[in-house]
């Protein structure tokens, strides 16, 4: 299945409220926490596993998608690794979580907010980026929740 | 109905837990991000909507309460007008969320922080205002939750 | 009972997701954010009523943990009580919460995010610490959660 072209579409445009059941945004909830905190720890791979096989993953600040799960999954390989260089911890906070019902059934648009804290050893946290960002969820054959498409527009990106 | 004499009551008392059930903490963690996502986008009038008719919006900063659907939103429509001629976007952050039943049935007290990012163009976000909340949610007759009256206090103001 | 010797396990190991409920994610949320208002209004000792009679709470910061409720709420009146003398007020934040069934029945696994922040009178709010933690949590033959065992671990400590 092709991914949807969404990379021009501008965030927030606030759109029909069809809200996911609360049962499906506290699994939404449950899958960002778990997802972002691979990250944290620096397992790129298993972050990259939260994607479908074709999934997308489209920033502002990128000429281009990332497009496949192998290129996601290496890609943020690199950038963890970068990072991993330096004497800083990383934590991503996902909020202001909206959960709507796709067009598909068994797949959910999710916008929210991203903020990231950077930490230096021995020093206080400070907001590195801020980032509202749009999901389209989908529900693979196994049950299990993953990332279809993701559009991350850093703010203050100039 | 007349709006409850709320603003002279000390926010943060903890007051009687009579946790709302699992369904309505729910629907309002998605009212909230909704309505504050409207502030980010600039749309004062449609945020204004979020309000019943009579609603209340007081803040420790201001000497009044805004009163009424109409004066919260139109006093909002300045401030985001104001705001839009900086070179700065703003992320409102809604947190530790705690949704009690009302006294009233169909109506909840809710209590929150919130926090203001604001990330200027070309810069790195920064935390421009920490302030807790507290609303009076009503149902309306269309099944819509509605902020009643709503407290907010800026941490800080001296 | 005997506190789980947990203070020696690294934090963030991602450990087999058991995922809990809806409702109790859902409670667990609710548990937590009157907990850190407990603490952000200085009430220690209703905030110490949060562990259990035996429970324990480690950082990564301290020597030894706080072993028992009386010692918790002890040492936290300390802290609070010379807070107190300074002009600032504090916010904690907890997010980013993955709630997993423990070992035992009835018993909870939730891994966290917490950000201080703290506003000087008359200033702006600044990042005071990231810490990640993770409890265990346990319901009492009253019904209540309760911690039995925390591990908190200040990000950047050297």
């Amino acid at each position: 299945m092709t991914a949807p072209a969404r990379t021009d579409a501008p965030l927030g445009t606030a759109g029909p409220a069809r809200p996911a059941s609360w049962q499906v945004q506290a699994e939404v909830q449950d899958f960002y926490a778990r997802q972002m905190r691979l990250l944290d720890e620096g397992r790129a791979e298993e972050w990259a596993e939260t994607f479908t096989e074709d999934g997308v993953f489209a920033q502002n600040v990128k000429p281009e998608p990332w497009r496949g799960r192998a290129e996601i999954a290496a890609r943020m390989r690199v950038g963890l690794d970068r990072l991993a260089a330096r004497p800083v911890t990383r934590r991503h906070w996902l909020g202001m979580l909206i959960v709507d019902e796709g067009e598909e059934p068994g797949t959910w648009r999710c916008r929210f907010y991203a903020l990231v804290f950077e930490v230096p050893d021995g020093g206080d946290p400070r907001p590195h980026l801020s980032a509202p960002g749009e999901d389209l969820l989908v529900r693979g054959e196994d049950g299990r929740l993953r990332i279809r498409h993701r559009l991350v527009e850093h703010d203050g990106a100039v």
